[in-house]
């Protein structure tokens, strides 16, 4: 038996927490969040509730831990985890700073066990389609890319609490900067970036609108980024993904917001179902993400997103905002 | 362990065999089929191969057959599971005359073992989505439907062998009868069709070029269905599926054959990810259809497509060729 | 100078003024309606305002009347301007009984006038482009036809004030009907629908709340037909306009709805430039129509919609009102 | 009579050339162009045959030319057709390096006569709508665009023979720059942007594939850019036109490329309808250009693009080129 502890209670933990425990060898013995989500999730699930990770960590033998904190909070449950042996799925991104990323990442290394970043996309299957085609040679040289993932105004105004803490690029780009380098396969090189501070700020929420990015590889291709958190909330996804790629064999165009079910109720909405339920059990993305950390914890051989691709997207990230702040092109 | 046969080599037969074998507590033990196909796919899984349903059945003892012979010709196999109390997954539709139909139907009453129908759209994520916001009472009443679902000339002129010994109707309205009937849950009472033999016939493929038809329901809503093989190859997916519905308080459009990835390679291409293979495992439609057969064969409840409504869905497109030739309206 | 008549202030006789009243040679010299509507129209124009078409007719020497009055009420203002030789442009559908769609068409013949059918999507540019596909060879034989027109429940509800005196196919099907005669070019023999009359009944407005047909060619294809008037108004266009055809050697579909112009504001909308206002003057369908009617009261040679072609489709209308109500299949 | 002279017979000239001509007090008298298709034009209107730009001012006495050469060879005959006081429609660019554009600026200015520039999108039907929408305040302050216009390598491979002479973004990036400011009415401020010279130059054309861009207005807000010349010919048209928009009240998404009809013949093409021929006349965005051009020789009041705004087209993509050879951003 595979026993699980999930330090965050939010969207993200639930959800994982609901496919970790659906499945047949797994165990989710203790949940850590000092807010009633926390209790109500280990409540659902026969699991002990916590108020720090600490506590969960000498209370139980784990199998693996999920890090689902907001974005800049990983660092501290994601290395004494880490440095446990315990093994490790953290939320992407795996820090909002490339020191907390690097601290992570040694405390794997000395740690020994097993760990991946959630980088989901990778799981998603247009884009493992995508992979496939580029792996056979279908698109030859990936010549440009260009990803686009926004959030409508409520994501930043009613569904984080902690939107002013971090910023669309932080919270958006870390999804888009690693699917376009495990598409890809190259390296990044350098970092252009601009941001508008408008909107939000003047509404109370002091970040970034959005801002705009072009990566340059080591083969000298570039990668065009978009993340903003402005969309209308008449958009009829809360989210907004767009990626596309020209190769020099072929030219790609992926849409993961429109999933091709337009319902049209009360307001205009694209349902989604890249994760579903059916009969009253998560299929999809999410369920594969957790079949995927038992496997890892299991030690059966599995291709998940490593600690070291996650550092490397943080690193680009951190540049973004480097870029922006100074004006300048940012070397990598 | 759950010990499988499979009856029928071709896509559909190997996909499923593939989908079961990668269950842990599931073995494929024999694959009937007289080509060199069943011999490859017995070969490819550590199975015995056969050339007739009889030796696969007296050889083994098994705990379940899928039965995945050309539409045509699944009652004889089907009848002989069934009646041995052995579990049948049978692939849509379940026979293409409804006294056979009902013959297997009667053949699992009588032997009392679990069988389905293997109408995928079931396990079609968008189609999970939709279904639970009719449960929920979000679209309403349900006034309008329209299905389409067509094939490119591909399928008749070089995918089936035995495209002149069924009709695009038979072939494809299935899947979009079966589909109305569950999300509407309503019972048709009547139908009329009109059909066109012309092109396939005039290149000696001696079938319907394709067939309209309008099922009514017993509320007086109506159906409108659409089956053709003559949409040019130049179309971006080897078939192309919308299905409509218009609700009293919503409307719902669905796009089966645009899946959101499109290929610009040497031609136009939507691909496909509603099952895809990552990792070397299927994951998806396919996968999940197999771990439901598992359960059913298990006797673990699950929600699965039965042959009543096998029996009903043969029922209508039996009446759209009826109508096709009698030009009248046909009463169910 | 061509002086016009108008008779009709609502939104399509205002439409039809403004584009008329841009050229040149046109002067707009009396408008009837016995609303308010008429008298701020003639205000707007510098035009008299009249209660009935008589005053119009008597009172001045005119090239042209425009019949724009609801679906039901052409025949009497068609009528006197047709016998008296005037040219004339009547609003679609030509009549809502063919008996009244005869007695115009024999008006035009005993007038000697030149006369067309305001037809608009014969000067919809995205069909001038199917059509010259067809007209080329480039289409082949026409297999099948599919035509959707629908409208949100903004157009029985709050639109127009007559929705109870006519039916969703008497308002929409003449365009979709129009267009597939004209883009076939092939002659029907008859007709099967199903009519729905429930939801637009019970909110007080009675009439059906849409219709589907199938519509046999004397050629043996088909034509399947969609009207219904229950579309949510969330929907992002207050029409829902899709045309398809599959042909021997290309298949078409044309999206009339979405124009390509997405625009999430308050809602989601989008945006139509069928016809647009740019630098204060009329741009597109509605100008090249008012055009055309200059050219032919002008005596220019131009290819417009006939008074017969008009008749043609009131037949159609007509019959699949007839089988709805009989429930047999109509022969015309 | 409006007597008018083309210099350059390609396909804008000829275009240009067929709109003006079916004007009823436009007369095309001369064509400049010294390759076959100069003839061949001038003869097709009964117009004379020039080879250069001289001659035809020398022999007639204009009221407008209209000069569609290649992007880098407007100088020298507009600067002669504006000096002599001639109304003057330029092809965009205005030109390909910011001193001739000063140079055409400053003899509109000497001479005196009306001038405009082509950027066709002013009159695209799409757009005009868009404008309309952010008049009226709809859209509020403009924050983010993008703006993406690409061609399928058919275009520097087989349509332009002097492909090799210019770059995707002189090409295509003075749309989608007049676009932008022509709707934001912002001033850019800077310009960062990166280019890829890889597969064209190995196949022997000498340029680009393209360049990705950002360009930041003087109020923080961003652009981004995308224009390359190597889409693969399966594309279904022969350019991908995208412009986006989010505004502080509404985001704004449109497409050029896929105007709605799909053609599923030989291969997909989306058709397109911006400009056709209805009736062996040209109807659209062609017609309307010349229309105004007309105008604007007759001294009517009409809205076109300016020389000047020409001017600011040229100095963003001329900062294009400089910061991609810099890789620095460039200030305006």
């Amino acid at each position: 038996m595979l026993d699980i502890g999930v330090v965050g209670a939010g969207i993200r933990g639930r959800m994982f927490t609901r496919a970790l425990g659906q499945l047949q060898d797994v165990r989710v013995v203790g949940v850590v969040d000092p807010t009633p989500a926390g209790a109500a999730l280990a409540a659902e699930f026969g699991a002990a509730a916590y108020e720090g990770h600490e506590d969960l960590l000498s209370e139980h033998d784990l199998t693996g831990v999920v890090v689902a904190t907001p974005d800049f909070a990983h660092r501290d449950a994601a290395v004494a985890v880490a440095r446990a042996g315990i093994g490790l799925l953290v939320e992407k991104p795996l820090a909002t700073d490339v020191g907390q990323a690097r601290e992570i990442e040694a405390a794997v290394d000395a740690g020994g066990g097993p760990a991946m970043v959630a980088f989901e996309n990778r799981w998603n299957p247009r884009f493992v389609a995508v992979r496939q085609q580029i792996s056979e040679g279908a698109v030859g040289d990936v010549l440009f890319q260009c990803a686009h993932l926004n959030d409508t105004r409520f994501v930043p105004e009613r569904m984080l609490s902690w939107a002013a803490r971090t910023t669309p690029a932080w919270f958006l780009m870390p999804h888009t900067v690693d699917l376009a380098l495990w598409l890809s396969g190259r390296t990044p090189r350098s970092v252009f970036a601009t941001g508008l501070r408008r909107e939000l700020a003047r509404d109370g929420i002091d970040t970034y609108d959005g801002v705009h990015a072009l990566v340059t590889f080591d083969d000298g291709t570039t990668l065009a980024l978009q993340s903003h958190w402005v969309l209308p909330e008449s958009y009829p996804s809360v989210f907004d993904f767009r990626y596309e790629l020209v190769g020099s064999r072929a030219a790609v165009r992926v849409d993961g917001s429109d999933e091709g079910v337009h319902f049209a109720g009360p307001s205009l909405q694209w349902l989604h179902h890249t994760t579903v339920e059916r009969d009253g059990r998560l299929v999809g993305v999410a369920a594969e993400i957790a079949r995927d950390f038992a496997c890892l914890l299991r030690g059966e051989p599995v291709s998940v997103p490593t600690v070291a691709e996650g550092v490397a997207v943080t690193a680009v990230v951190a540049a973004v905002h480097e870029s922006v702040t100074s004006g300048r092109v940012v070397s990598l």
